[in-house]
């Protein structure tokens, strides 16, 4: 998908919304447990009763490698039932030198090797730029490469500081040598919205993937405030909140309800930038 | 497997070779291509030929991952195939926050899960404590923390330097918080030598993870020369030329050969240590 095809949808839909399949079997409605493909079937409904409201899905890879070949055919299934305009995420923070990085850039964006075609795949940076560039050989694909985390241990490394500031403005700048925000989002945690001013220096045009609103803490209002620029410029991402929101056979709905909530806040804030 | 089981491994074998099971089904011998599934069949050679001389096969996960439910079908038969008594290594670069870690521990740790139960995952640093921990709750299991790479994209954030040092000796002091050496290892590429110095001056008895030596141009002298400890220390791994020393049906009788030849260097520098 392209960037221009992603800001219209965000304008359609007045959404900024990329909705989490962190979908783990000990977690979902009992009922579903006597289907044949139960995670599947979860994500099915929960995309059935969503994709109206949100502009992208974002799927946590672990939670399907964690049961091996049954996740990994939950996963291939699931990808291929996303419809073709929603913007697909692999969150999958894979990195490694640059025959390995090629080998998984077959697996999220090659159909014909792997059966599966995700529009963008998470990244860390730690390997630097020849475990990030075979992912931008794909046209239209994107690398979301992780920046500021919003997990307690982003302190750890992250904020490592010198006289060029922190090894996350490091990531930032470093990394636009290589790529261009046609191609390239960040993944920027939420827990505190003015660190996006810091972000919005280096990177003022890029899309960012914030995870971290609501199970995680932060403020979607502090996110806007903060982060958002004149192509609204955020994938802002829930996942627990929306497809948990009921543990019942009504759980599709209760995420629906819970869609709604999130999208409606956003379609506010995309007012304040015309969208 | 514990770290007295790995020592003693070493001592009975006389080597600390670690065989990189980087299996492309665009390389392996076109006569296998014939048979239900050829990467599997290309492993259970090439291990039947070797494993009386290394101590570990490492699986990088993205050669299989590439292929999806086959390759991850591939991958699960690999494991299970390898001798118990060889230490074995899931090089998947895993790492996201912590209830995501630990589904990626159950893909690699739990055999009930996945079906696969390595000794050890690679794991990237980038995201903290949080993101490590996780790995760290099975017994006698393992997590190799990428430190210094090998590779050329090394240089863009791993050598980033303020008062306390770089960032790799920022994660080997950091990680040590966490882990010991009964635990944990690092992955330190061989392609200078005498980093290692630097390697041991934090990590004097950790076991260290070696690629690079051979297709990335490392020298295995050197590495012993620096990095050795008295416990050896050291898994140092080939990968392509081994795995890839013929095209031919002799495939197999190729790899024992080369694989022979880094034996025989490693029984000459485990004799300076009196193993």
């Amino acid at each position: 998908m392209t960037r221009k095809e992603l800001i219209q949808q965000i304008k359609n839909k007045k959404s900024f919304l990329a909705i989490g399949l962190d979908t783990d079997i000990n977690k979902i409605p009992k009922h579903l447990l006597s289907m044949e493909d139960p995670v599947f079937e979860f994500n099915k409904q929960i995309i059935d009763a969503t994709k109206d409201l949100c502009v992208s899905y974002k799927i946590n890879t672990a939670f399907y490698e964690s049961r091996g070949i049954a996740g990994w055919k939950s996963l291939i299934k699931t990808v291929n039932y996303l419809p073709k305009d929603i913007f697909s995420i692999a969150d999958a923070k894979r990195g490694d030198i640059g025959n390995t990085s090629a080998m998984y850039a077959d697996a999220f964006f090659n159909e014909e090797s792997s059966d599966m075609s995700f529009d963008a795949v998470t990244v860390a940076p730690y390997m630097g730029k020849d475990s990030v560039t075979p992912f931008l050989k794909y046209d239209d694909k994107w690398v979301i490469l992780l920046a500021l985390t919003s997990n307690e241990g982003a302190k750890d490394f992250q904020f490592t500081k010198n006289e060029e500031g922190f090894l996350f403005e490091k990531v930032l700048k470093t990394s636009q040598l290589w790529a261009n925000d046609h191609n390239m989002m960040y993944v920027v945690g939420a827990t505190r919205g003015e660190a996006f001013l810091e972000i919005r220096k280096h990177a003022p045009n890029h899309f960012l993937l914030v995870p971290g609103v609501g199970a995680q803490g932060g403020s979607l209002a502090d996110v806007c405030k903060y982060g958002m620029n004149k192509d609204c410029g955020l994938l802002v991402n829930s996942s627990r909140a929306i497809i948990y929101a009921s543990s019942s056979e009504d759980f599709a709905a209760a995420a629906r309800v819970e869609a709604q909530k999130v999208q409606a806040e956003m379609k506010e804030e995309l007012r304040a930038i015309g969208f």
